[in-house]
């Protein structure tokens, strides 16, 4: 009974800091989103201690709710990219997802090594410095009305090519690790089956959706849609994990595939409520997992700017580059929203001191660097895609 | 990450199986709830066991996640429910709420003593009896669109009482185990402080909330009015755990303040899809946690019928005679809404095992008694009113 009141009245605390921190932001013309990571991180662990790191370990209720949040985003996003509205974008996203992996892990590597890491391991920190993070940027370009933009397709098609290229490196690092050599054979049937399950699931389920959607409504439930569409994301969530991808990969397929109903608006007007009331858990807790005790140290400290500094240019060069045939701007946004690190980084990071590859202080540097671009890139990207929106005002058209 | 992926797959699962089992009892015109509690008790761990006993202990992750479905599901159910209208049952509820406790626990205690019990066990066992449990008949009479009917309010009314009486009953049976005597001064505050939260709670939230209602809609957040209202459901659902009330109690207040803001049908429309995506985990959960080994000894099912007729006469008379104001078929509807006991009987019986007042004979039996009652329930109750309903056709009301 009193464990159950402790997660309630966390419950309570994460989701009102969450209200309080995006009004906040909103009224300084920053997204909410970063609101709730810095609220997340005021209340967190290493400030004021009101959320209790036990609470938010993984595995644990909130972090499984924070789960649930960003699973029910990525589906939401989904729901507002259709198939057809990706392909068009496929080149782009392409080059975008491989040089935004390409060039941070070749930095990453170089840095690594310069600092004293051996070659192996530099691998495996590098490759803490690749996954994009798809839930911080759809949400700021959810925000901001920008997922019909095509630099909001790009991005979200580079993230899903993205995580498969994170996943097979993670593979590759952790296979030097063991010591043993790397099994090109078996590397190529993982990549074949993540490529395989984006493929045909977003094919197979969109065609099927497409000719028999308005199954969705035969339940005697008034609310069916909604509930299939969910069953739908739950399920491929779990599936996407079993092929080695990210659960939000899987959750985005699911509403990529619902976007094809018929009545599709009304499935993003109900997915409302829902996310209001899951979404902040991700981001709070997301922001209560910076240990910002590391900023202490003045070494940390200078070892995180460095970090943080190649993290951000080495996406940032590969997106821009990838994204090029957008032009220089459009190139520019989708290079910026590659940039957040998020949650993928610091679950290679967990995986690098659980392993016995990274010191407590690298780790900790690791993390620091994937929260630190997730807070820096909302406001830059909103900023970037107003100044877009008012330079479109200001000069109509043609008529 | 392996724990993530069993976390999301059991999430599928629970979720498909609820909407399968509503779909299949409302084909067979019974309420859908039937349909998710009977479909946990199949996938659960005593039957097909696709959900391990260990993933929905108490305060694992879809443990939690059930709690907050029916604490939302309260919610709602209280957003319907003004306070003005409780008032007007204020005295039938009152009697209903005290004579739906004294007479199960007198008949209670009378059972256990005479199946060898001695006398301070027995007054436990009998508490077990006794917590009538809101959140089935409440999803009943909402499924069935009846929460404005006179005997569902009596019957809120009556379990927000009875919640205060089960507790204090706990207090008194407790000290009588631990050999102390009953410090009738200190029960009297735990008393005075329920009740004290209750009416405080519901008569200032209430007032506050019709004077300054539009203060919901100041943030930026377009659906500022609903986070705001489940910000405060999830406080008083905390703070009523610190009264020692139930959890949903204090969602149920926080559902009764909200719906006194001018545009509550806004709400009540936000809250569907929110319902329909976290309640179907309390009821799988709760038909799961059914132990149907129970079943196979001959003894133990004997004791389990006559401690299910026990529990369902004793709280069908006391709800009847409380609620005979409303006429025969109303008190029936009432003594019949009061019957389930659901999660509460079980915390009592799991509180009763862990202090070894309880063989797991009687602990498996009380829990059965405590799940039978809320499958059994639905149909009578959905029965009576769809008769009451057609009654009401045939003779139409006064011109």
């Amino acid at each position: 009974m009193h464990e159950a009141a402790a997660i309630l009245l966390s419950l309570f605390v994460i989701f009102v800091a969450a209200q309080i921190g995006a009004e906040i932001a909103q009224r300084l013309k920053l997204p909410g989103v970063v609101g709730e990571i810095v609220a997340g991180c005021i209340i967190g662990p290493s400030a004021l201690g009101w959320i209790k790191p036990e609470l938010i370990a993984s595995g644990t209720p909130l972090d499984v709710l924070a789960e649930i949040g960003v699973v029910l985003l990525l589906f939401s996003v989904g729901l507002e990219t259709r198939l057809d509205d990706l392909k068009k974008v496929g080149r782009s996203a392409f080059l975008v997802g491989v040089l935004g992996v390409v060039v941070p892990f070749a930095l990453g590597t170089m840095w690594a090594h310069w600092n004293g890491f051996e070659w192996t391991k530099s691998l495996f920190v590098a490759a803490a410095f690749v996954a994009t993070s798809a839930g911080i940027t759809a949400r700021v370009l959810q925000e901001l009305g920008a997922l019909q933009r095509i630099e909001s397709r790009v991005i979200l098609g580079a993230a899903v090519i993205d995580d498969i290229l994170a996943m097979l490196l993670l593979g590759i690092v952790t296979s030097l690790q063991v010591g043993g050599g790397v099994h090109v054979g078996s590397l190529m049937l993982v990549l074949a089956q993540a490529v395989g399950f984006v493929l045909v699931i977003g094919w197979v389920g969109t065609h099927v959706m497409r000719k028999k959607g308005e199954w969705l409504d035969r339940p005697i439930n008034p609310l069916s849609a909604l509930t299939i569409a969910l069953a739908i994301c739950l399920g491929l969530a779990f599936l996407s994990t079993e092929f080695g991808l990210a659960a939000i990969i899987g959750a985005f397929l699911a509403g990529m595939i619902a976007s094809e109903r018929p009545r599709r608006e009304e499935l993003e007007h109900q997915m409302q409520p829902l996310l209001a009331f899951l979404t902040p858990f991700f981001f709070v807790v997301t922001g209560a997992k910076i240990d910002l005790s590391v900023f202490a140290s003045g070494a940390a400290l200078w070892m995180l700017l460095v970090v943080t500094v190649i993290a951000v240019i080495s996406k940032l060069a590969g997106g821009f580059l990838g994204a090029l045939s957008l032009g220089r701007r459009g190139a520019l946004i989708v290079g910026v929203g590659m940039v957040p690190r998020g949650e993928v980084g610091v679950v290679i990071a967990s995986l690098g001191l659980a392993g016995g590859v990274f010191s407590n202080e690298t780790y900790a540097v690791i993390v620091a660097m994937s929260l630190l671009t997730s807070i820096v890139t909302p406001p830059v990207l909103a900023a970037l895609l107003r100044r877009e929106a008012e330079a479109y005002v200001e000069t109509p058209p043609h008529i």
